[in-house]
């Protein structure tokens, strides 16, 4: 079989990245703002459903605000289950143009080919763009796809409050977006998420395609430390209950005796840290912060959250302190479909792109897809390892030769059909 | 020589301290706040300045607005140096009643003593208090004694700007206590403070009296770590340039290696730590600490900053991070003068009062006025070691002994003048 019958329009793709991304711009400071939910994600989400249209796919939209844009089969009776391509369109506050937004609009840029070439396929193409993948009003990320996996009742989803005290459902009615479809109902046969790596792997590595066969296990926490405020000058450090010092411990003890355990798979990072009262001459009363814990491997990031509770109540003991800790999220690891991690190194393979199979170290709408179809990733190169920020960067060559192998493999997986 | 031949008037002593402490008082929660120069301290001084007037002293404020007043010696022509006596009556933020304003009543109840007995001291005594002591609009703190003592130009410290963007100098005027009198002008022959402890050992030792006999060195630092954001599920470990873990790792090495190295002298204090951009699942790009290290020897002080600056040095090279550091105080090691701490002790014996001789843990106006005259102070213990706080509390009847001993201490002291 030869490499890609069919023909990736690589500069209409960049175009549309481009366009997309000058939705929510912010001025001063580069980057953009589309918060799911906002005036400025509904335009972005026009947009998507514009070109959409272009396309003459037939579009709908689920209960949870899901986007779905179906390029139907060659059988006009057909009742296979479609392919799905997706990913999310909703940003953090003053990203980059890429995260998500590359995903979607590749999958447009193959149904593009299909058109181009008055093509039908002889499976179904469906292109998602899924609500709330970044969480950053609403909680949990990637809700959408969630609820679309049936990990998250719709009801329960659209009554989530925001940060900013409002109803997701009522947000999502009020952008226009509160479609009547069920979540989950197109069911995939199987599911493909284009993205960028969003860390420093590929790039450090001089690769140019990863092959992502799993994903990581995360488990978030809150940790608050509760000891007793008292003067710097005149406490001695025996009477001392320092919830600072207690704080800045559990971080040290993370680096140094968990993520040394298994340097190679597991990851601990304490990306927020609040002292009270925060003040130089006093003790610190209260410590707060987070644990993210992650591992492709389930037993080892079990193994890390146990040696981390152990620590604090050990040292909760040794200080005289009191320590309560709430569960944020918890993702077991998921592994991707062989069959589909194959075919993307093979296609990788066959346009002598350089490649290497990897895992996941963000959480994508694909772990969730997993949960209701085979499922697998590609990934480009970020460069820098920089994402969730303006200066988040792919070259346009990379994010060409990603989206010809996404079609590629779109083409071989329905030649199977 | 009897025990105390003058009577001190504890109950007048206490009602005092009462009245002053509704000044500023912070309905809502307990306390009360009279930061220096507010409304709320120039109301105090005014009140302060009432009593002085009351009790015929000679009031005088100098050009940094420290207020003395002035109880006459027997000779009218006298030229010998005055016995001094002061604290301040400034306050932080929902400070407690007795911080300060318990030294500077306690000497006006000395005053009172000699009044009621219609006694004349041998030699001048002088109630002075202190402009901002506390610090917490403007920097540094114990501004006044310093000032006085010479350790800083007047003109430097008029033209210091407050936290809220005013000018010392400009509030001053503003309160009316721009005085005219050079700071420094009243030359102390010996100096006395009688204060709360603000630290838990003489409570948790059952001792009534601290004989104050030194006072630690304080080195405040300002330390900014520099490092890289980036995903904290995509970026391995090797490739982190973790400021929150290396700010973390500071604090764990000061408590683990620099206290532990003399851990019944040398205290290290992280009381403020800042994460940016303190997000859950972003690894810190800076992080902004502090850090109190104090010892009641210099050499041993000298030895824990050379221990935290080689640590800073490795780490840094380690991580991977820049590490700035800024000096925001220094203050060596007060020795006070031995001749008045074994008058103090000796007091106490008299008395009957347990004792011990201490080291003071926080900064006080004595060790500024140390550098003009010898000097020494009392302490009394603090509840829970509790101080700057609602909640601050010693019994009346220990803050009615303490000013027994502090009366005992001046009579004898002006005996032999």
């Amino acid at each position: 079989m030869p490499i890609s019958s069919l023909s990736l329009d690589g500069g209409q793709l960049l175009a549309q990245i481009q366009s997309l991304g000058h939705i929510g711009a912010d001025a001063a400071v580069g980057g953009r703002t589309r918060i799911a939910l906002t005036d400025a994600e509904k335009a972005g989400r026009d947009l998507v459903m514009q070109w959409m249209r272009e396309l003459q796919l037939d579009v709908r939209i689920d209960r949870i605000g899901n986007i779905f844009g179906i390029l139907p089969s060659a059988y006009e009776s057909d009742k296979q289950r479609p392919l799905m391509i997706g990913s999310h369109i909703d940003t953090v506050r003053n990203a980059g143009a890429l995260d998500g937004c590359y995903g979607v609009l590749a999958g447009l840029a193959v149904v593009r080919a299909y058109r181009a070439a008055g093509v039908q396929p002889r499976r179904a193409i469906v292109i998602g763009a899924f609500t709330n993948e970044e969480g950053v009003r609403y909680q949990p990320d990637m809700m959408g796809s969630l609820v679309y996996a049936g990990g998250l009742a719709v009801d329960e989803a659209l009554s989530t409050i925001g940060t900013d005290s409002t109803r997701l459902g009522d947000e999502l009615a009020r952008i226009g977006y509160a479609g009547d479809m069920e979540p989950g109902a197109i069911l995939p046969h199987e599911y493909l998420e284009l993205h960028i790596e969003q860390g420093p792997v590929l790039e450090a590595e001089g690769q140019l395609i990863g092959v992502v066969e799993n994903l990581q296990g995360i488990s978030w926490q809150k940790v608050t430390v509760l000891g007793t405020a008292n003067h710097a000058g005149t406490t001695p450090t025996r009477l001392r209950h320092d919830a600072g010092y207690v704080a800045s411990a559990t971080v040290t003890f993370l680096r140094e005796k968990v993520v040394s355990a298994a340097p190679d798979t597991t990851l601990a990072t304490v990306g927020s840290l609040r002292l009270e009262p925060d003040v130089i001459n006093v003790i610190p009363r209260k410590a707060t912060f987070t644990v993210d814990l992650r591992d492709p491997d389930e037993d080892r990031l079990r193994t890390a959250e146990k040696r981390l509770a152990d620590f604090l109540v050990e040292i909760a003991e040794r200080e005289g302190v009191k320590i309560e800790t709430e569960r944020l999220v918890r993702f077991e690891p998921v592994v991707f479909n062989a069959n589909l991690a194959n075919e993307i190194e093979a296609s990788a393979r066959r346009f002598g792109f350089t490649y290497r199979r990897m895992t996941s170290g963000a959480g994508h709408d694909a772990q969730m897809i997993a949960r209701i179809a085979p499922a697998a990733m590609i990934f480009v190169p970020s460069r820098g390892g920089i994402s969730h920020n303006p200066r988040e960067h792919t070259d346009d060559v990379q994010l060409v030769q990603g989206a010809q192998v996404l079609l590629d493999v779109v083409q071989r997986r329905l030649a199977k059909a």
